[in-house]
Parts: structure tokens; sequence; C-alpha cells
């Protein structure tokens, strides 16, 4: 019987470090022999990937959140069902850049959608899935838009007011607190080389923790 | 005060005639001076039409039960904040192919996915919104698929097997007994002259009551 694997997801806001970070996880675990599929939310399927494309491009009209957030899941259920749930059940770890944890943050924390229209969708598409570890990018949202600058045409998420980022951000601060055994929050102010260490040391602790469980 | 406008909708299995009963009642109401607002599902946006072509494409991998459920919902959710509550409240009645019975008997009945996953989001997208009359065309299976052919490349849905398309229209069956205070039954199956003068009976109902109702 094969283990299965580890689900990984990282979190943040705008320009934290969230795919910086998951690369340098995919190294560290590549050199630890562990087999590591990487994927993205929105996305992560040629649906999603479509799914995606709807969700940010910029309008004329306003999206209703409600719809944006049917959409975040719609694509999210393609995703657990054709590459998430397989990879895992294959051994392999899935490391996903944003999860469910950014529907909480965007769409109840950003754009005040109740908390738990959020929690209902989770429960429909995800039953008893959640991810075993989730890193935290956590910066002051200044920052963030400061690295994230001179990516190019900002998407529609991207063009939203401070306002807005600093909700994102104090709900992640806030889901942290209350799940703090699924949660590693990495202090993403700091300078790259802080940060990899901080990174190091999760990793660490990932292996460990996994090779106890699979006694390997 | 504006009385407020008739949400009605259309629903049948493929090439039924849910297409010609909707313009054939499109120019009755118009011809009794009603202000009347056509529509479908799904689509009825710029940002449903898009999710509409993501819907019905063809595709390599299989697409999610749950994922088309919830794409249908996001698209619904977009089409009644921007279109169908705005023409209601301003008196117009509004005319659309396909609504939430569909997802009923496509994604319940056709897919086998659990009518209470429906309910759910039905609950979550629309509160109290509900159509004031459904017109379901009824027809033999086969009739529908006889009169659709050489309408060019099948859709996702049309390429479906028999027993799927069994399953839905006994669903909107179903749906029919059960809430038949809001539903009409048109016998399909019968030449178009037949279909016709039920219709007619129909709008006549129709603008009867709400002529009443808003005492004018
Ligand atoms: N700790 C850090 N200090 C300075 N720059 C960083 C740091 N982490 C990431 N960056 C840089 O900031 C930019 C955004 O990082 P990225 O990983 O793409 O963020 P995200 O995926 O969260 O949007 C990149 O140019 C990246 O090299
Ligand atoms: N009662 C009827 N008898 C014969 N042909 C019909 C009847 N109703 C519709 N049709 C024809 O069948 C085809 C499909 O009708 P349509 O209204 O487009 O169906 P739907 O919208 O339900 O898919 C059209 O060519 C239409 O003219
Ligand atoms: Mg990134
Ligand atoms: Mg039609």
């Amino acid at each position: 019987m094969t283990t299965r694997g580890l689900f990984i997801t990282f979190e943040g806001g705008e320009g934290v470090g969230k795919s910086t970070a998951l690369e340098y996880l995919q190294r560290y675990l590549g050199a630890a022999g562990i087999p590591v599929q990487v994927t993205r939310e929105p996305g992560g399927t040629p649906l999603g990937e479509e799914i995606r494309q709807v969700l940010l491009s910029v309008r004329d009209s306003p999206v209703d959140p409600l719809a944006e957030l049917l959409l975040m899941f719609a694509a999210r259920s393609q995703h657990l069902t054709e590459k998430i749930c397989p990879s895992l059940e294959q051994g392999i770890w899935v490391l996903c850049d944003r999860f469910t944890d950014a529907s909480y943050a965007y769409q109840a924390g950003g754009r005040q959608l109740p908390m738990q229209w959020v929690q209902q969708l989770e429960e429909l598409v995800q039953g008893d899935l959640h991810p075993d570890c989730t890193l935290l990018l956590d910066a002051p949202v200044e920052t963030g838009i400061e690295r994230a600058r001179g990516r190019g045409e900002l998407d529609r998420f991207e063009r939203e007011q401070q306002a807005f980022f600093q909700r994102v951000r104090d709900t992640y601060l806030r889901l942290a607190r209350e799940s703090s055994g699924r949660y590693r929050l990495v202090d993403a102010s700091q300078p790259l080389e802080s940060v990899t260490s901080q990174l190091e040391e999760i990793g660490r602790d990932l292996v460990r923790c996994w090779s106890e469980e699979s006694g390997t």
C-alpha cells in the first residue's frame, strides 16, 4: 500500500512571495527524494484554467461576488477530481499555489460575503479533504504590492483597493490563529535569505513527520 | 409604484420546442402591450455567455459533475443580479429559456447528483426568487432528438446517451407533479398548431392573472 502524499498549500496576498516559496519547497522536497506535483488555483486543469481566464479578465460590468465564489469552487471541484486526489492517492505530494483559504480571504474577507457561504461550498466540494499544511506568507500589503509591481498588466483582483487587500491580510491572519495546527506562518516581510531559512525549517519538519508516519 | 414583472421559464429536453414556444409567447405578450425581456441559461450576460462556452464545449477529459453544477449556478447568480432582477423590478416580464429546473433535470436527474445539492445551491443563489410560471414542453426523447437533428455540431450535452435524456425527461415530469401550481405542462409531441393553441391559452391566463393582480 502506498502512503498518501501530503497536500501543502501556499497562501498570502499579492506579491508576498507564494510562488517563490513554492519553488523553493519543490526543490527541497525533490532533493529529499519525495515525488512532488506542483499546481495552482484557480486553475490546475484545462477546464480550471479556462475558468481562471473568466475570473481574472478585466470587465465592463461588475462581477457578482457570489458568481465569483461559485466559479472558484467549480474550478476547485474539477481540480480535486482530476488532479489533486489522484496524485495524493499515488503517494505524490501536491504543492498548490492558493486553495480554499484564498476563498475565505478574498471572497469573504475582501468582498465581504458571509464566511458561512464559503464554509457551505467547502463542505460540498471537499467533504473531508483539507490541506495537511498551509504556509501563510505574511507581509504588509504595501510590501507585496511593491514586489508584484512590474509583472505587467494588472488582473481583475490586482486592481482592487488598499482596503480590500487589508481585509484579505487580516482574514488570512485570523484563519492562521483559528487553525494553528495546520498553518505555518512565514514572515515574508524579511529578505529572501531569512524567508528561505524559515522555509527550510518547515521542509525539514514536513519530511520528518511524514517519514515517521509512513514508517520509512 | 411599478408592478413587478412576471418571471416565466421554458423547460424541456433537447429539441422539444422551448425556443419556438418562447418566441411565440414573446409575440403574444408583445401584442398585449406587455414589456418583455427574453434571455437564456446558461448565459444571458457577457460573463454568463463565457461560462456557457466553457460548459458546452466538447472536451478530452470528463467534466466533474459538481463542477458543472457550480458553473451553472455561477452563471445564474450573475444573470439574476445583472439582468433578471433589475428587469422584473422595472415591471418587465422575463422569459427565460431554461432555468434552475434544468439543473434538477440535467445535473441531478441526468448526471445523478443528489437533488439536495441542487436545492442547497438554489437557496444560496436565489433566496426567495422563483419563476412565477414554468412551461414544461414535454415529448418523447426520440421526438426531440429528431427535431434537433440538423442544427449542426452537437454540444457536450447533446452527445449524451438515450438513458441520460430519459432521466432528464422523467425528472422534469416529477418536478411538474410536485410543483403543479407553478408548472404548465405543454404536450409538445403534437404538431405545431396544437402546441400553439396550448400556448395561447397559457398566454391568456398569464395576462388575465397579472391584470387582476396589478389592478389594470
Ligand atoms: N522575501 C523577499 N524579499 C524580496 N523580494 C522577494 C521576496 N520574496 C519574493 N520576492 C520577489 O517578489 C516578487 C513577487 O514574488 P512571487 O513569489 O511571485 O509572489 P506571489 O506569488 O505571492 O505573488 C518576485 O519578483 C520575487 O522574486
Ligand atoms: N410541435 C412541433 N412540431 C414539429 N416541429 C417542431 C415543433 N416545435 C418545434 N419544432 C421544430 O423543432 C426544432 C427544434 O425546436 P426548438 O424550439 O429549437 O427546440 P428547443 O429550443 O427545445 O431545443 C425546430 O426546427 C422547430 O421548428
Ligand atoms: Mg504567484
Ligand atoms: Mg432552444
